[in-house]
């Protein structure tokens, strides 16, 4: 038995949470029983899906899910091994024991930080790379248009993009984000839809079409696309957050879609575990060259883990937020 | 040299088309020269396809082209011989004379009006019959969903699916229309869209949900079979005729198509000509065996051109509309 933390959340948010909506939990993390392993996080995601979790699905006074890695302290179940490192859905637990089902081992890349196996190794980068080859079927200098560019999906597709050689416009809604993704990714273009009208942007970008649209937003954002799309143009659709739970503006252009046979599809990352391999291999190697960029904000320390949520939500982080536990 | 008349677009349409839009223009047909031939008009189609045509594509103070059936009575070309039926993209022209690029001798099966190949064995059939089997990649048994199923694409498909073993439910806004698809067509289950709440309908007339929905009018009907749809289902989209005049709600429910991996895919007829030949057959099978039912309106004259596009868009058509200009 060993004394840990848990992170539960002990009452519902109204808007933005704040750290009276969670409590750290002292328990007593069994031993690993026969078939079982325990693990001690290591690294621990927080992410906006788990906003709209907080206001229903998630239990009260019950450890809050969620993406991690952590390194086997016990086994006793054969798959692994003391020391392997793994992955796992955990979320926020010092430490836990489990019989090791959601677990698996992580071999890393010497030559890579750990917590790119958090995105761009992880669920973000198989979903932009298996939404945008396989669901898109994009094939090499065709043009490429990219919603929220600068989010954790969008800017490894804009990136998957511009390395197989095509013109990549993206959009987003900072400055900041703007910056980067045209100095540092090198984006051939990219339009900041709350200073500029995006449609006019976007077809003034885009002389020669569309041939992939890659969607995360929906309403206006697919609007300002579909005009726009070349003959057998394909939109790959990851999300469409302008449109949950009813809101914003309905989609007008659909009609677009006809005439140019565009071919619209929905995804989720488990539709490409038959990528996985030709996926881990391209992205190691595009991340250990450089070609790959990404940005990250790493707290350290479990007691931070509050504040790396609440940050999302107020805009304190570039790129993937990450709470480093333990090194 | 012949006197006769073509229809202009003579200014672009507000909304659904008026008399005042077209003009009937007298012309002088020249007499087919060397290679050439002269064609007399028999029978026009009026299409939903047309309408968008009238915004911009469809150059005003020209003749408007579109499907016909005519007769050859001149002819100085090798390929054809006066007295033959052609089948002819002019459109709306009393008689024209052409190289006889795009026009295809037709032999009709006599035991069949002519006017069938206009629509069940015309551009409207291989319409129904590419959408739902190759785009929309139909498989026996499905659950499939039809709008505008009293139409002339509509209907057909409704009837393929139905022979297919699928569980076809059509959704239509007259009630002659529905009792026709209900009695005479046999459809598992028909909505009149005027009459019902149509999402609230569709989803009590589809209990197993919808496999695939064949989408010709967008909008509300859209966002009806949007929540209903299936994993991996399909949405071929040969219209949104709710789009055309430029009026109708946006489409609020597109996230659907996410989670159920759900494809969406504009087309048009000319996308199936590998499919003519398993066409012909199988669509003269199904008229002469009585098993594919449709409805015809045909106005006499070709002065009422313009009443049958216009009358198009407020549903004054039984199935398929058409102008006879001559026996």
């Amino acid at each position: 038995m060993t004394a840990s933390r848990d992170v539960h959340l002990i009452r519902r948010p109204k808007g933005v949470p704040t750290p009276e909506d969670f409590a750290f939990v002292e328990v007593d993390t069994p031993d690993a029983a026969d078939g079982q392993i325990q693990v001690e996080g290591l690294i621990i995601s927080v992410d906006p899906y788990m906003r709209p979790r907080l206001n229903a699905d998630q239990p009260l006074d019950a450890p809050m899910p969620g993406g991690g890695i952590g390194r086997v302290v016990q086994s006793r179940n054969p798959k692994f091994r003391e020391g392997d490192l793994v992955r796992h859905g955990e979320g926020m637990r010092e430490r836990f024991t489990t019989d090791g089902r959601g677990v698996a081992v992580l071999t890393p890349d010497p030559d890579l930080p750990l917590t790119v196996y958090m995105h761009a190794l992880g669920g973000t980068g198989i979903t932009a790379y298996g939404g945008l080859l396989e669901t898109g079927a994009l094939k090499d200098g065709e043009q490429v248009a990219v919603s929220t560019a600068g989010g954790a999906v969008g800017s490894v597709v804009a990136q998957i993009a511009r390395i197989k050689g095509c013109y990549v416009v993206g959009s987003t809604g900072s400055d900041e984000k703007a910056a980067w993704l045209r100095d540092v990714v090198g984006l051939d273009a990219v339009i900041n839809y709350k200073t500029e009208t995006l449609s006019k942007a976007l077809a003034a970008a885009m002389p020669r079409g569309v041939d992939v649209y890659f969607e995360n937003v929906g309403g206006a954002q697919l609007d300002a696309a579909l005009p726009l799309m070349n003959l057998h143009g394909r939109i790959p659709v990851c999300g469409m957050i302008s449109t949950y739970n009813g809101g914003g503006e309905g989609v007008r252009n659909l009609s677009a879609i006809i005439y140019k046979r565009v071919r619209m599809q929905g995804f989720v990352a488990n539709d490409f575990g038959h990528l996985n391999a030709a996926f881990l291999s391209d992205m190691t190697g595009w991340l250990k060259s450089g070609r790959m960029k990404y940005q990250e904000t790493v707290l350290d320390g479990f007691d931070r883990i509050p504040e790396g949520l609440i940050g999302l939500f107020e805009g304190r982080n570039a790129g993937k937020m990450l709470i480093k536990v333990k090194d």
